[in-house]
């Protein structure tokens, strides 16, 4: 059996069609068996009842592949009980893609066809040729964002290339129409040359109100996020970098709430300076940070050592103020917060209690955090990570959806550190001073007001 | 008043909101001054109605820009009649543009959201890294068309840029789905480069399972297209070229079955040698044409004409095979088929006179045809246009849907001339005997035969 420390999730969620004997106390012994396994049932339907057999479909869900074939084994090992055939509900909600275009004008007949087509359309056409200005209120343009990507830095699964990125950015996209109703389509590009990627997004501009790259690989994304601002007039946001460095300054002003500290008072501990990494620090400070030491893989961040790419200079160089220098564990004493987004067990959870009073740790490596969220809250007063099965989960979709809505309806050409704070604080204050504990430091994604206090925020509503 | 012979247009359709004094009397007024200044009211509705006044809304159909104006005109001459404000109905339906994306998973909670996304979602990547042929059943890609332009040849309107070409991508994008259920996305692209037209689809090919080229000039979409298919692994599909060249093959062969002809023994005139004119010669030559002369702005299509591109150079070697030289109206004398795929007014109606006997004519130039329709009647027994105003409209909505839906059917990885020819010939067969006549040689586009036949052909279905 897999490790007992990981909860079912649905996205292991196997449907198993069963030929049994015709009694209808075998599916109680299915469930049974499911359950004795660690298996969690949350459908059954018996699908045909015959005096020859039961057709009975069992949906259940399991922590992981190796856990779902457990339970299939066990469901088969039952006397008169045959798995016919084992679904996986992640994969059967894949076929055909997630996401679809739709008509939003009538077209029944030839009079809907000459407005939305030819000939009216050449008169909008037209008019936009004439002024430009109006490209955004009568096309697409005016909601629409490209979900960049060129598939080299794909969640935890690393360079796995464009096509294989696609369901990502399907997914993306779907959760803009979601939570922002914004009409996202995925741009997945057979390239990772940064002059090809920068050139393709610059080429495809035109038809999108703002960029969204996505899953590309630290230090080319800087660059390309550099490059694209400057020659573009609609918005570029990295969301690896900029969506996750709003929520962590969210999570992270509630948590100091919680253990009663100040921004600019606290000793932060930094480990990881890749994509999301050196956004988390760039906005930390912006914030009022005083006090962030960084580490990666090379060790503690200095401007001098070897092997930086000019980014991590520029964040050694920002960051450090006190000279630390040593192994992670040495910073980390008498620190008040650590922050990771760098790999699996780089923490031990004894360390923590080397750190200061009531420390804060967010342990956010996906799919497996830099130490066990369990553990840490054994001697830490408040935890996050990244994992939907613990408290505190720091999630992009409470950000990007929120920031891309407020962009479009603010037709904004850029995007600001002054936006990014000003929606990481909405995000804070929609949890509450009754709401706000060490186990609630962050809103569920499906808080309605979430999406819409960021877009505000972003617009700079008064 | 505008043109007579021009009929009006619900692409010209506005919606004036009328102040008037409080008797209903004043509606049969209004209603009977836009009939007489040629305009066909659609809808009058009595918004409000007090002892002060009546606030109505009426809405119509003009032939043109100015004729619109006539009306408004007229209405408010009428005494104790206000206009109070005009709405042009095509471009109140562009507001916010024509089509969205959707959602077509569910995404109600966390676990909806742990299958559409992450975890979920990295297993099925994982999956596709490891056998990337799966993409385009598990993905978007299966189902997905790019339709792409550079905005240089848009509609009649020529050389107006990515931007404002969008309106009418958005179009096609709705016309995709409407007619063949498929999720088309607009690229309009900021440059006229053909190496960065052609490096620019490559780049975003890995999403998409087509691509529709659209409006881009001639000849540079020649060379695009014939790189991107020697490129790429998706079809690629020029619809101003093949589009209209299916849709022209199938008129013509219902019209010569009108008229008791075979397509090997008639003489044909074509006049265009952009990208449809090439197009079309090129299938007609395909499908067993052995007469065609070909007219360009510079005369006659002879392989050594100064000026010609190399496209021009080799149709000009593949036609006039009795070496005829001197004008259209020379060279007319004695035809079979008129194609013209030119400019307004290059073909005078009396110059029919001249042809073959039973003489077919197709005066497709868009908006204006190179001959009214109504004149060529005179002379012609069969006459087709590109205006929905007259019978025998030729309109690409009858082949690219279809076309890209069988293509995706199929996963084919190319377009052949073959399928083109069967595409024809599948949509001039949606005609029945009983229902061909020299007013009937080509279905309605709302025929709900048209897509799938041509499907069919394009799958090569037996």
């Amino acid at each position: 059996m897999s490790s007992p420390r990981t909860a079912t999730t649905s996205s292991y969620s196997i449907t198993m069609r069963l030929h049994t004997v015709p009694d209808h106390a075998v599916v109680g012994a299915v469930a049974t068996a499911i359950a004795a396994q660690g298996g969690i049932v949350t459908a059954i339907d018996v699908t045909e009842s015959s005096h020859v057999r039961l057709v009975v479909d069992v949906t259940c869900s399991a922590s992981d592949a190796d856990h779902a074939k457990e339970l299939e084994k066990a469901v088969d090992a039952i006397e008169g009980v045959e798995v016919y055939r084992t679904s996986d509900r992640t994969f059967l909600l894949h076929i055909g893609g997630k996401i679809e275009v739709s008509s939003k004008v009538p077209l029944r007949n030839r009079d809907d066809l000459s407005m939305a087509y030819t000939p009216g359309v050449g008169r909008v056409s037209k008019a936009l040729a004439e002024n430009p200005e109006d490209v955004r209120r009568l096309t697409i343009k005016g909601n629409s964002v490209a979900v960049v990507t060129d598939g080299s830095a794909v969640l935890g699964l690393g360079n796995i290339g464009p096509g294989a990125a696609l369901p990502v950015m399907e997914g993306k996209a779907a959760l803009f129409k979601r939570f922002a109703d914004i009409d996202a389509w995925p741009i997945c590009l057979d390239t990772q040359d940064t002059d090809e990627i920068v050139r393709a997004v610059e080429l495809i501009a035109p038809g999108f109100g703002g960029i969204n790259l996505e899953d590309i690989a630290a230090p080319r994304c800087f660059e390309i996020e550099r490059r694209l601002r400057e020659s573009l007039d609609i918005p570029v946001f990295h969301d690896d970098q900029h969506g996750t460095a709003i929520v962590v300054l969210a999570a992270l002003t509630n948590a100091l709430r919680v253990v009663g500290k100040q921004l600019s008072e606290v000793r932060l501990v930094v480990s990881g300076a890749g994509a999301a990494g050196t956004a988390i620090v760039t906005l930390l400070l912006a914030a009022g940070v005083q006090d962030v030491v960084v580490f990666d893989r090379l060790g503690c961040l200095v401007p001098d050592l070897e092997g930086l790419s000019p980014a991590q200079v520029e964040l050694a160089r920002a960051t450090n103020p006190r000279g630390v220098t040593g192994d992670l564990r040495t910073a980390l004493a008498g620190a008040d917060v650590f922050i990771g987004v760098s790999a699996p067990g780089v923490l031990q959870a004894e360390w923590i209690q080397d750190m200061a009073t009531d420390p804060v740790v967010f342990a956010l490596a996906n799919p497996d955090p830099e130490v066990d969220p369990a553990e840490a809250g054994k001697y830490a007063a408040v935890v996050a990570s990244g994992r939907s099965d613990y408290p505190n989960q720091i999630n992009n979709v409470l950000a990007f959806p929120g920031v891309f809505r407020g962009l479009l309806d603010a037709r904004a050409t850029d995007v600001s550190i002054e936006m990014l704070l000003r929606a990481a604080e909405a995000i804070a204050l929609v949890v509450t001073d009754d709401e706000l504990n060490a186990s609630f430091i962050i809103p569920t994604v499906f808080h309605p007001d979430v999406p819409k206090a960021v877009a505000a925020a972003i617009r700079g509503d008064r």
